[in-house]
């Protein structure tokens, strides 16, 4: 079988707030959940604090090695906002107001009291770069090279990631199909083993909880072969409950 | 004023579940709280697939540049389960069963079925390392040098950051006060940036939001000193009472 060519993103989330623990973070799971449709797989998350030099390492290394970059956190018009900043120095280029996203904020200020010269920071973008619409703000998201520049709110970055849709080049999106047994995963692990060997191209993960005074386990089956995964599901299936175990399609 | 030590972790979250969007991670806020409480500051989180390499790179880098590592998910008994082989790796040093997790072990699954091959998985450690207690459920935790291996089921994880409460060396706790106000955050911008420069030692984080179809911010002032953390919420409420806006003592 040909080998296929897997797309990658990486996300870098900018906030002390996070690191913190104050906010719980939304837009990991977010943004891996949009990517799987696009086809585009995310391989890997950083967290970093409100510091240029932490942004800029964080950037150029995931920039260089993912077909995709982006990045959360840190572009509204405060003094803790530096994110257009440091991604600017990343890239080595200058940070200009741009015109577009100036017309967009007066608009969006007509009846806001005004765009004041702070409220103009949000149209700052480093040199060259294009915006990402904004359906739910004022301030759009920026995109430059393969960098996508998103906001930390989580329901303005779904609005974002909304306008990308369809626009970035992914493969395949990743399938997977999950069943769940009331049943110890270390009672299973030879049998989940063997059937992700017997079926080349997927991978299976086993996700054990205590619920209700019980243990059991998810088992989640994926590949960007959706004729793959539902072989592995069915084979497990009937594997699971040949040990004389109900198995609930979907997971419990 | 003596310039003070300040104590850094950094997080590995280990996991192909969070990076596919299935699971919303919940360690990074619960580990970040916890590490407050003892006066150290996380740092930096990466997320990382199952893969050796990836794991040992971030394991590699951050325990050099931290005074502590942890790690959440991949310790328990399925192939998928790889975290422990591949922190040895990042150490050099071997795997062998712990006696002690054996024996834990042994006990637990008494009354379940009795310890397999399989469950003695989770005996399994980086040579010369020691344990941390599980309450919950059966498999211990894991430390070594300053790396700290937890799971990934963040209950589990709770019981275990328990069992370590005190035990890490930390400076004073990081402090934080939070007040919030019905104001767009770019209307008091230059009134938060100045507010900072005035109070050397603190950080003013700015995190606005849209509710019942209201703009509103809460401030969060942090510092290691909670003298400074009072002083510095004292004067903003000042000045931003000083402009006709209500403020409400913790946040909103």
């Amino acid at each position: 079988m040909e080998q296929e060519r897997i797309w990658t993103a990486a996300l870098v989330v900018i906030g002390d707030e996070i690191l913190s623990g104050r906010t719980q973070d939304k837009n990991v799971a977010q943004l891996a959940s949009w990517l799987n449709v696009q086809g585009i797989r995310l391989a890997e998350v950083r967290v970093v604090p409100d510091r240029t030099e932490a942004i800029v390492e964080a950037v150029n290394i995931l920039r260089a090695r993912n077909d995709y970059l982006f990045t959360t956190g840190g572009i509204g018009p405060t003094h803790d906002d530096i994110t257009v900043d440091a991604i600017a120095a990343a890239l080595g280029v200058g940070v200009e107001h741009h015109p577009e996203a100036l017309a967009v904020l007066e608009r969006y200020y007509a009846t806001r009291g005004g765009l004041t010269e702070v409220r103009a920071r949000m149209a700052r973008v480093p040199a060259g770069a294009g915006l990402i619409p904004n359906r739910v703000s004022g301030a759009p998201g920026i995109h430059i090279g393969n960098v996508f520049i998103m906001a930390g709110v989580p329901h303005i970055t779904a609005g974002m990631l909304d306008a990308l849709t369809g626009t970035l080049e992914g493969g395949r999106p990743v399938v997977s199909g999950t069943i769940g047994c009331w049943v110890a995963e270390s009672e299973v692990a030879d049998l989940l083993r063997e059937a992700e060997k017997r079926h080349e191209g997927v991978s299976i993960g086993s996700y054990p909880f205590f619920r209700e005074g019980r243990t059991g386990a998810n088992f989640v089956v994926r590949s960007a072969d959706a004729d793959l995964v539902a072989a592995c599901l069915a084979d497990l299936t009937r594997e699971l409950q040949a040990g004389g175990r109900a198995v609930f399609a979907d997971g419990i």
